[in-house]
């Protein structure tokens, strides 16, 4: 065939886009970008885009920072790549398991690698299995998480997520269990106050413990605040609630902080945020600072001291990604861990979440078709209705999210269609006036595609 | 807990360690790396280590190029991390999607990225599953992979993986078949010709599609050689026997070119090799010399077009890794490609690919304990054994291949050790002068090994 010239048909004639609406790029081309600038990236057109998505969440120190590039190029100088198998591992390596274990809510603990947030949860799951059966119990092998749950794209962190659009692939494979989501406003039933619909999905998870048999269940695995389900924090008490009745029947907790870690919720941990300690954590994303695929299972104590037992047995784990702990992933996260807790960036999210907020609100409340804000720190969302009153959503087929997205970004704003609400997580470097700059224009966006629809 | 001072220990106190014999760490303590050489690398105490494993097979331009450092740093300065969602993606992404087809054996097709070679499996199999579906046969699901086979570590491609080290998971999963290895040596049965064991093979996966209807399948997936098992060339006239019959009953081939590809088996592709043509390559590892994770699902015309009309009937392909396509991973793998095919490596192997072999020839024809000598291009095993006559192994219990791992790096060589084989993998800058050392050392450490244990 003869080759496509401009950069849009390039793109379209060699890629497989993943999570596009092919739609919007048939009509508005592929968007191809040379660079960044702060919070800013350029495509090849020269156009300029604040962009309110930080990449997918991970970039949050911008598009251009200084000390983050200098800290991976430092390592490519240095020490360019290498494993983590048959206990040989790079000094960066080392010191970023230390620091993470440091860094964690835990007292102590142990750090297995991956390259990504999926590859975190699918390890996670297979610690469980094996743990589970070097214990004696082969049958704990049921997983457990909620409707709108996220935890990635393999086949078994797929079948984690609690979203419809995996039925494509005919997942969930079987023994992956959803729970109702935390979500309040949505799910809440008629009459129902938040302290009684916490209760009600405390009583949901004992119920499904005991109908499936406690000895059945592998793990629970909960974002402390749902990210690509929608930025869904969990209703209020949720995770006091479950946690003892997880604890009652010896079911480890594992904290997927894979969008909350690392200062979005304005703390350390999403699991700091809202109050309580699971067993393990899985990392990723910010970790990073999007610059290298990392994932991290971080084990506390418990489950350290048990899967280290189980390994010990049989003197082999047999598990392990080629690029787990690469050095340059390793040195870093060492410096995105330094930038992020101690360059002010967290001290950003902490200081303009308010503001952000009270921003967004103002921009519901002139609105008579945005039903809901939620989210915290640095994570929101706006969730466009038809109705107000009766929360009564606008026809999919009108794929208002969309044209919100696709509207924003003819003003130069990048934001993320979620269902049937808009997305909004930018980097931690966020100033003032970039603020700004995303109420004006969202607001913009808004307000043309409401008259176009409503 | 107090903390832990030499490296060693700090490696031990944080580290859950992958595919490491914890006997040897226990004995002999972590080795920490700090850089390296060309084909070596340092540790912490400043011992130099010849790795003929090229890290994991991948870093076959060695621990410290220049040119491909400088093309990571050029990308980190210029536009450090963007995703490929929603129809956004980088120029470097762009450019490598382009030239992976360029070099492929494909026509023209299209690209997938992700993370790893095991992502990139993972990512195949559900494309598989979303692809019969799409086409009204939702029931084409099982996976067809053969005993020795490494196919990854996530659940669904440990589950591919023919090794019984999976068994601690629980795995494989149901729905995965594994057949006979192709390794006449052997499987071969007495008196059986290499073209009787080559027919007999293709007969059991014909019976096997039979038995379990050819309806139900989804693919096949098949290394070229087999590395991760050991270094396993396929037996003569192979993919020729079993090609047509997976044509006839429309099941696509998936070559698994995670370790065969870009140069390794002295052709950029193993296909290439062995002459055949499959439905989609699996690309990883030399795809960036190691310098970066990144995975490629690379699909050839026929698959390309059903693929992207089953996707166009749903309008979104609801699959993708944050990192699928990192600017900075394209821009490594641009130069990598570059490095291997057009600055000497590939040719580099192919010019000593032989030298190799002989002198590995020479170093089994010396030993009483070395049954086989198999490999091509520039990977290769040595198959211990403690009569070659019968072909009879050693007792398990002397963890024969790991002695002589540890007496390897002892001399200040690294290889690997496989079942009871040792591998053979070196990086393609590798000149004759270092290839002689490896000779040296390999056949000092093998005379002591069996000096203590035959």
């Amino acid at each position: 065939m003869n080759k496509p010239q401009s950069w849009e048909a390039r793109a379209d004639a060699y890629s497989l886009y993943g999570f596009t609406d092919l739609p919007s790029v048939a009509s508005r081309g592929a968007v191809v970008l040379t660079h960044g600038e702060g919070p800013y990236v350029v495509d090849v057109n020269g156009r300029r885009y604040l962009d309110a998505n930080s990449g997918l969440w991970n970039m949050v120190a911008g598009f251009d920072h200084k000390g983050l590039a200098e800290a991976a190029k430092a390592q490519y100088d240095r020490f360019p790549g290498y494993h983590a198998f048959f206990g040989r591992l790079s000094d960066q390596t080392v010191m970023l398991s230390e620091k993470l274990v440091e860094v964690s809510p835990f007292e102590r603990g142990k750090v297995f690698y991956t390259n990504s947030g999926s590859e975190a949860n699918d390890t996670m799951v297979k610690m469980l299995w094996f743990l589970h059966a070097s214990e004696g119990k082969p049958e704990r092998r049921k997983i457990l998480t909620r409707w709108n749950a996220y935890h990635g794209v393999t086949v078994i962190s797929a079948s984690m997520t609690g979203k419809p659009y995996n039925e494509v692939f005919g997942l969930p494979l079987p023994g992956f269990i959803h729970l109702t989501c935390p979500h309040y406003w949505r799910y809440g039933t008629e009459g129902e106050t938040e302290e009684q619909f916490t209760a009600r999905l405390a009583r949901e998870l004992e119920d499904t413990i005991l109908r499936e048999g406690p000895d059945t269940i592998a793990g629970f695995f909960a974002e402390p605040v749902q990210g690509a389900g929608g930025v869904i924090p969990p209703s209020q008490g949720y995770f006091q609630a479950v946690l003892p009745i997880l604890r009652k029947y010896g079911i480890p907790m594992i904290a997927d902080e894979v969008i909350t870690g690392f200062g979005r919720t304005g703390n350390t941990w999403g699991c700091l945020t809202y109050d309580f300690m699971p067993d393990a954590i899985i990392s990723s994303k910010n970790l990073t600072a999007g610059l290298f695929p990392m994932g991290a299972v971080i084990l506390g104590p418990d489950l350290t001291d048990r899967l280290q037992a189980a390994i010990d047995r049989i003197e082999e784990f047999p598990h392990g990604f080629t690029a787990s702990g690469h050095p340059v992933g390793c040195a870093i996260a060492l410096k995105a861990i330094d930038v992020v807790m101690n360059e002010g960036l967290a001290e950003n999210v902490k200081r303009l979440a308010p503001r952000l907020e009270a921003g967004l609100r103002a921009i519901m409340d002139r609105s008579d078709h945005i039903g809901e804000l939620r989210g915290v720190g640095f994570m929101w969302a706006l969730e466009a209705v038809r109705d107000k009153a009766t929360k009564t959503p606008f026809d999919s087929s009108l794929s208002v999210s969309e044209r919100i997205a696709n509207a924003c970004t003819d003003l130069g704003l990048i934001c993320r269609p979620l269902g049937q609400s808009i997305v909004l997580c930018p980097p931690f470097i966020l100033t003032e006036a970039q603020m700004d700059e995303i109420f004006d224009k969202l607001e913009r966006a808004l307000k043309k595609v409401f008259a176009e629809v409503a």
